[in-house]
């Protein structure tokens, strides 16, 4: 997808929502939990539930690895059928690889041809040949780690540098931008301080940001976007187990439903006429 | 596996080699590479050629997911044939993840209880709480990244903190030493500078070191050891290519178990009688 497309896709549905598909096979409704095809019939019934609000779906691949072969398939097959309701979708692959040259590119072929990947996470501590078979691919996205919202982004992320003192995750992005243009890297920004995002959008004006760590709350979600948008909105804004495991009954999908519109009303709301 | 069972095991097998499992079809003798099972049957040749000579394999899971389902069938397939050849060899899963902690959970069950690794490969970038998930594992171990072989090192290990210049990899090495013992811990060490690995040896006396980039030459496999070796050794030195693919023809094995032994007869001399 090209950022244009993508840009476009915002403004059609008037959100810059992705849904995160961790669909962890024991948190799903007990009546999938038993049933061999549980997990994909899980995540088709949350992306009939919200594709008209979401822009964008990011399965954290973990979670269909936990399963080996039967999870692969159930990636492939949520991939499938995301294309069929909606080909426009723009679907990441959270799998935070990262490897020498020869096997990043086997992971850029697994995930941007056997799957029909646009975007895949990235860790940016094997430097730049790490990254670069990713963007061999047109069209194609790398979304770099920059700062990440866990406790341990503290441990190495804010080591201060010998260069003016600037911080570890500022030079990564930094350095990283130089890679490739907006049109096809994106950086991880945590939202637990909208301070931080500040920064991070003065280092990369035009780059989308992908904001993880979002709840239900127009707050810190309008906080996000005073800090973090640009001219073309420049945020994507991701919500995983406040849509996904809303409700465990079987009318989950409903409970998914709701919550996925709430966020996009909000951010409605934050979208040029 | 326990640290006194690997020690013993490189004693027994005067070996201190691990063969990496990178195993690309299309690189493959030809006569296997039609056939469904053909990178199954690779792998198993391999191990029958080599599991007296090496005392650890290390799958690179790229090569495996590239095949999707049944790549996983043919990862999950090989590690039940080594184990059946020989229980007590040290099963490294080179997979350079590294998420949140209930993401890191999953990995580390997929590893550790779906297929029976001993070790997994991990990015730092995340910080502590991406490693401890796998810490929790009695007798398995977390191999973090400190310095890679590859250029892109140079972009962020290397960069020079402000704590007295210290370069961002000592202190990955440094903070995550205080995470886990040499009992749970080891550190990848790129080998292409000797003087490098004397001083990581230096940050962390007694942890292993897990040397990739080390080819059939004698000359540098000395430099290794004589920078980095400990009084348990303290090294597994990785090869793949220059086994798995040093013939094409159908009698592959032979010649993959001549260059592993001429590894094993180097390593054994800078072993204690």
């Amino acid at each position: 997808m090209t950022l244009e497309g993508l840009y476009q896709q915002i403004l059609t549905k008037r959100s810059f929502l992705c849904v995160g598909l961790d669909t962890d096979i024991r948190k799903i409704p007990s009546h999938l939990q038993d049933s061999p095809s549980g997990g994909l019939d899980f995540n088709r019934s949350i992306v009939d539930a919200t594709h008209d609000l979401a822009i964008a779906y990011k399965p954290n691949l973990a979670f269909y690895e936990a399963r080996g072969a039967a999870g692969w398939k159930d990636l492939a097959g949520t991939l499938e059928y995301i294309r069929n309701v909606n080909p426009d979708i723009f679907l990441i692959a959270d799998a935070k690889r990262g490897d020498i040259g020869n096997t990043a590119g086997m992971y850029a072929r697994t995930f941007f041809e056997e799957l029909d990947f646009d975007a895949v996470t990235i860790s940016p501590y094997m430097g730049r040949d790490s990254v670069e078979p990713f963007l061999e691919y047109k069209d194609k996205w790398v979304i770099l780690l920059g700062l990440t919202s866990n406790p341990g982004a503290e441990d190495f992320q804010f080591l201060p540098l010998q260069d003016e003192g600037k911080k570890l995750y500022q030079e990564v992005i930094r350095k990283a931008s130089t890679w490739a243009g907006p049109d096809q890297m994106m950086f991880v920004a945590g939202a637990t301080r909208a301070d931080l995002i500040s920064e991070i959008r003065k280092i990369v004006p035009d780059h989308f940001l992908l904001v993880p760590g979002i709840g239900a709350q127009g707050g810190s979600l309008e906080e996000v976007v005073k800090a973090g948008s640009n001219d073309l909105v420049g945020l994507i804004v991701n919500s995983s187990r406040s849509i996904l495991y809303a409700d465990n009954s079987e009318s989950f999908a409903n409970k998914a439903r709701a919550n996925a519109l709430e966020l996009q009303q909000a951010m409605s709301m934050h979208l040029p006429d």
